[in-house]
């Protein structure tokens, strides 16, 4: 989430935090928003040993915490655009099954940004430089993703479009991590968001908000993974470099004296290194530091003293090779980041190979059956079109392609009319 | 807070995030502290439209979550020690008048590290880091302080000792923030934290606990503020620059230019840099960023770009000098590090002003009426007599002085009999 806050600071976005608390009539202001999670909040009652005369709702959202400031900071358009985020822990009492990094009653961390702008352009600007911000983090992260336009019956009430980053799992799901919305004056009509433009008119405030979650950590567990445990992008691992010493008894004060004067090198170097001298056998080591992901180890033995070198093995191949003393900073460097290319080449081409255009539902069907996890296909825009489709390749529509062309010849992977959209069928989480 | 966990991450802590909702009855375990918060936690007892079966806590402070983990993990000496720290916020519910950034019933941002050793001896050393990452904090925002040891008859039963940061308050009472404990085997006992020795048998962990909260904020307000706003060191400062051109009708292009071109500059040299195109006057804008405590306000006019130079206006002292566009980028460097030692020395010597020795009550009761704030004075032990000075000076002894001296002469300020401590009188919030 650090890297993401970097973004959204350079980016103009200021830091800010709201109270996890919102009062009940605060939080039924807007009644659809409260009508979607009625089933799902937390209320907090009593306080030591009184009970509240006024109940309150732990956080699903921040919106009513937060548009209702947005009116008392909002008075002209010289007090736009306002561009904020918090990263904080929102609570859904999730009745079905939890599942953890994915679906959990107290989600953490969570990041949302808010925006609101003196015009509708602004905020379309607005939304295009949420999408860039999460395109970098996910390019940092080295998860590739599917970036789609949300339907329509899926929007917020009187919202104006929305987009939506999806990570493909191992088990062909794909899973929402990342939306961005362009609110429209939705909430600011409720919460009075107006302000006065330059020329005296009122107007209320154009919203767009984006938010991001522990959801990431779960894609990037389940996609980088491996049997062996975790595999971390260079980006995030808490430990650049592990040094695991192969220790023989009338040897272990020479290795360990190199592997610490390595340590200090790399360190003077700003890597994070651990030098692991606990009292265990190299192999519980090895597998130790696999499973949490250290994107590099080194292993020194007698023969890597006497030679001046270090065997490297990176976590994402495994593989090893020997590296001379001389230019161990050096290959770290170029190590580390070939690592990050290499999970993001790895993992782009698996998601490539299991998206599949299809032209009828005949194609879809049998690329489904094939190991496809998202099929692109064309739709005329009846709602029956849709239903069939989604039925036949047991999936739904998770949204239509960004940046489509223009339909001129192209026919609804049903009926055969002209088709409208291009949309994307899979299995979500 | 990143500031600190910067600090924490470099000195072997882990960052963690422990669940908001506590059940109650994990809470109640250690009955001590159920007992010290129960009329001041909030108690969620519904979810959705059911009733919970097991009520939650939201969380006064993580130790209950925290350690009932640390009695999973920890089996062995070798998983000691442990060292983690979580950025949150912490909940009272405050029955007294609450206080902005001070008292509040939401706490936030609260970071607590909290640690466990196999010896104690161990956890003594790990005090003495904390202490020294506070006090690196403190000294980067230019924050003087009077480290104390908290009595006693203040500590947590079974607790081993704690120190306190106290920063002095213009209006001469002190405000605690952050203590560093030593919790003993206090809690490891009661969540059963139980680890085997290398020699086969077992003993209870050796803990510490460091908090730091938004009172940090307060005291950067309070301590650097003046009648104009805001000062904030340049450490945290997210503005360090913020360039106000003075137009005139005839030139406001030339003048918008060269501000334009000085702001590229100071970018390109990482500085986060403001410039200020809104319509108002330049006197209004001095004002606005004034009272926001941005270190360096730089004003151009055409005198300015006439003769390719800067007006750069310090902030905590307000005055101004001439800088030559040539040398800028430089000056600015140099002057948002004098800013920041500035601040220091002069925070420094008003809270060494108003901390005196007393060898007596009468002196003690003269340098209150004087000015003091802190009055530190020698103590023979006996509570009637520190009750005595208490009440006769206002105040409460709200530590003992740190690095003591043997005390061998040294008289109680009130019975003239031997010293064995040298107390800290002072009036707190």
């Amino acid at each position: 989430m650090r890297i993401l806050e970097n973004f959204l600071d350079r980016t103009g976005h200021s830091k800010t935090y709201f109270p996890l608390l919102v009062p009940e009539d605060l939080f039924g202001k807007e009644s659809r928003h409260l009508r979607g999670f009625e089933n799902q909040v937390y209320w907090v009652t009593k306080a030591g040993k009184r009970k509240l005369s006024r109940r309150l709702v732990i956080r699903p959202t921040s919106e009513t915490a937060m548009y209702e400031m947005f009116s008392l900071w909002i008075r002209s358009h010289t007090d736009l655009p306002i561009k904020i985020y918090q990263t904080v822990s929102v609570f859904r009492y999730e009745t079905e099954s939890t599942k953890p990094l994915m679906r959990e009653r107290e989600m953490w961390p969570f990041n949302e940004a808010h925006t609101a702008h003196a015009t509708t352009k602004e905020a379309e600007e607005q939304i295009k430089i949420g999408i860039q911000i999460y395109k970098k983090l996910f390019r940092k992260l080295a998860l590739p993703y599917l970036l789609v336009q949300m339907p329509e019956w899926e929007l917020f009430p009187g919202a104006i479009n929305a987009f939506e980053f999806y990570t493909l799992m191992p088990d062909g799901k794909v899973l929402e991590t990342g939306s961005v919305n362009n609110l429209g004056q939705a909430f600011s009509r409720v919460f009075d968001i107006k302000f006065e433009k330059a020329d005296g008119s009122h107007d209320y405030a154009y919203q767009t908000c984006y938010g991001q979650s522990e959801r990431l950590l779960a894609s990037i567990v389940a996609v980088h993974g491996d049997d062996h445990g975790l595999v971390l992008p260079t980006s995030i691992a808490p430990v650049h470099v592990v040094i695991v010493p192969i220790l023989y008894a009338d040897a272990s004060e020479i290795v360990t004296d190199y592997a610490k004067s390595i340590e200090r090198t790399l360190k003077k170097r700003r890597f994070t290194v651990t030098l692991d001298l606990r009292e265990e056998t190299p192999g519980e080591k090895f597998h130790y530091w696999e499973k949490l992901g250290v994107p590099i180890r080194l292993e020194i033995g007698l023969k890597e003293v006497d030679n001046k070198t270090v065997t490297m093995v990176r976590r994402d191949t495994l593989l090893k090779q020997i590296v001379s003393l001389e230019n161990l900073a050096e290959e770290v460097k170029v190590m580390l980041k070939e690592i990050n290319q290499n999970l993001w080449r790895r993992a782009t081409n698996s998601l490539r190979q299991r998206v599949t255009l299809a032209s009828n539902l005949t194609q879809a069907i049998k690329q489904i059956k094939e190991g496809s996890a998202i099929i692109q296909a064309f739709w005329c825009g009846d709602e029956k079109c849709r239903y069939q489709a989604e039925e036949k390749t047991n999936t739904k529509t998770i949204g239509f392609s960004v940046n489509q062309k223009e339909k001129n010849n192209e026919k609804c992977l049903i009926c055969n009319k002209k088709a409208r959209k291009h949309i994307c069928l899979a299995k979500s989480y």
